[in-house]
């Protein structure tokens, strides 16, 4: 299907203004709407996905588990609209205001970014959590789903669509790709001048693949190779739990832990102990010499690549460190600055490790799992940045925004 | 001469690990300390300066001119070094706290971004100002100047390195490319994982070379396309003063107006006024139609390319709308999302424009030339941005920073 990525474009910036002018209620309203529609239309919408289902037959288990929706999980969806709905909108938010030398009275104040890109896998709770998030802050957004989940997206899409122009809005505040070949990912990434900004949702080679492309500005999310370093004064149990919580709960996401450094002083005592509570979800274990010589033939030999890798499946690398200078030093070098933790007792070796550790969120005796909008607080996530640039950590609807600066003067010129 | 952009980019990341961890009070030191030495060896930079100008000459007056450095104009760059050490430090501020659900104590606190890499044009002034506030905001900086300003620059952050060497400090906090070539200036937008952010500072064709071929996060600056619409209501007397303001103090920065819009029921009334105090100042007058028929000799007339163009020159396009809606949209088609301003005495329609015009800074019955760092009292200034991630408008310090989330914990562990 040919298509149009200028029109698209174009189509999105004209509904961005048009959206910019209306009220929190009256997009609250339609989130509703948009709920109930999703709830109206589910038999269309199993419809849509079993198309997919029956072409993805023989890809992975998990991967079809995502692709898969059914009546509860388009349900949760439908209540996602409703929490977002809920959410205080940060839209208008003066963050900043004085009056300069020439008297001119200056605000900063919170507007929708404009256009938002969001190109993911083929997860197809995404594609409506993404809508409503930058439809509750205000902007238009263009959507391009993995190609597997390619008519249960548009489906989704056709249905919220539909509700905006039922309510009197433009459709086009919600487009996606009818095209999901590269040729055209790659052209979506350089649409300067009508994307504001791009969020890649996936794995590291979708990531990285939108790094190296993109021409419009990014907001790269969600690599996440993980550290747990647990001091000589770490209480042990805590420690268990900890590295127990962080590596098993979910290893496929990016707040996982990948790695444990753990003191020398009691690598001997600790790590026989952990691993052994590891091993009761199989996790595989690869060690440098020193955590070799304890876990014999628990483990196998880490090699040089395992330190720079996001397993994101039941493995573990481990390593002996000396000092919590020696684990610091490791993780800003092989981290992804994203989740790092210190398992201690030792005052002084957690601030340094809060100071010195280069990473989007840093944690003392907490599992890194926390890293995420909903456990933070913010009620909904559109991923976790791993850059430093606009955000850094977990993004809620706030990332989705930008500021102006509002003037109002008398008359003044410059000197 | 062959240059290791990856060497250099590690020696960065270890300066500004290193540099992360020295107190403001030590940084102001050091900046205080550059200032005395840059005045000390006036004459080694002036020897320097005498190179790039024999080079030179045939060149644009105007662009020699700010090649060009003396006595005084070395002063003021000194001057600005201790100016910066009197701006107060973003860096630690905590920008949010709080306590989630699972007891967890969040912090999000100000933090350097890193590396910081500059691209700029033949201004030997921003070599040492830029230098000097990515010092202060506690980031690495990796400096790529013009070519015709080469042994000027070279010899700036020679003094630099020397001064931060003597008292303690890695000379790698403040490097500069000795290769000028367009071939390492492009491997340097490329330079991902060591460059955190890029700022080009210069002309239209630096920047869209920068965006075009950047794969590390860019910070857009300084594109102005700047129109002042001046509505029926609009004050004669504040209108021509601000029209002459904003066209004719400075024309040539990216602040200064570009356009003039006008509302049909004063054009005959106001225009001829206001272009007869611009032909003092010799601008040339770009009319569409309706504008034409009223200024006849005075003006010729403009095309299409002419709004969207940033003339930076004593050139003005003039327009004739029919109300403030024709103002903003043409405001919102053509400009660059810079700086707009409205002359109005209308109530409404000065918060219509202020709401509806998409720009990082959006003014009423000001001049345009405003949106600047010293003018908004930031102090300083790293550039403008107009893009609208992660700062727009004036960029401070702050704009060099970015925020991690520090989280304290006792063995909290997701369920």
């Amino acid at each position: 299907m040919e298509i149009n990525l200028e029109k698209i474009g174009n189509q999105a910036k004209n509904a961005a203004y048009d959206l910019s002018l209306v009220s929190t209620e009256d997009k609250n309203k339609i989130l509703l709407a948009m709920a109930n529609d999703l709830r109206t239309k589910t038999d269309q919408i199993l419809l849509a996905n079993q198309k997919d289902l029956n072409e993805a037959k023989g890809l992975v288990k998990s991967f079809v588990d995502r692709l898969t929706l059914d009546e509860s999980r388009i349900e949760t969806i439908a209540q996602g609209l409703e929490q977002v709905a809920q959410l205080p909108n940060p839209l208008g938010d003066v963050t900043n205001g004085w009056v300069n030398h020439a008297g001119l009275q200056i605000t900063q104040k919170r507007v929708p970014l404009g256009v938002v890109g969001i190109i993911y896998e083929a997860r197809p709770n995404v594609t409506v959590d993404a809508a409503a998030l930058c439809f509750k802050s205000g902007n238009a957004v263009i959507l391009r789903g993995g190609k597997e989940a390619f008519n249960t997206n548009l489906k989704l899409v056709e249905i919220l669509q539909t509700t905006l122009k039922e309510n009197g809005y433009s459709k086009d505040t919600i487009q996606i790709l009818t095209d999901t070949s590269h040729e055209v990912a790659n052209k979506f990434m350089q649409l300067t001048g009508y994307l504001d900004v791009l969020i890649p949702r996936g794995g590291a080679k979708l990531i990285q693949t939108v790094v190296q492309n993109a021409k419009v500005p990014v907001i790269e999310t969600g690599i996440g190779n993980c550290h747990i370093y647990v001091d000589q004064t770490a209480d042990f149990e805590m420690a268990k739990k900890i590295v127990v919580n962080a590596k098993c709960q979910r290893p496929a996401v990016c707040n996982a832990a990948e790695k444990l450094l753990i003191h020398e002083d009691v690598a001997s005592k600790y790590l026989p102990g952990i691993i052994a509570e590891l091993k009761k979800n199989d996790v595989e274990i690869r060690a440098d010499e020193a955590a070799l010589e304890i876990l014999q033939d628990s483990a196998i030999p880490a090699i040089e690549e395992d330190w720079k890798t996001e397993y994101n499946d039941y493995i573990l690398g481990v390593k002996v460190v000396s000092s919590v200078d020696e684990a610091i030093k490791h993780i800003n070098q092989y981290g992804t600055k994203h989740s790092e933790t210190i398992v201690t007792n030792d005052y002084k070796k957690s601030q340094q490790f809060l100071d010195q550790v280069d990473a989007a969120a840093v944690y003392v005796n907490a599992s890194t799992r926390f890293t995420d909008g909903f456990e933070f607080g913010f009620g909904a996530e559109i991923g976790i940045s791993t850059q430093k640039l606009h955000a850094r950590g977990p993004m809620g609807l706030e990332a989705l925004t930008t500021t102006k600066y509002v003037v109002r003067g008398n008359g003044q010129i410059r000197e």
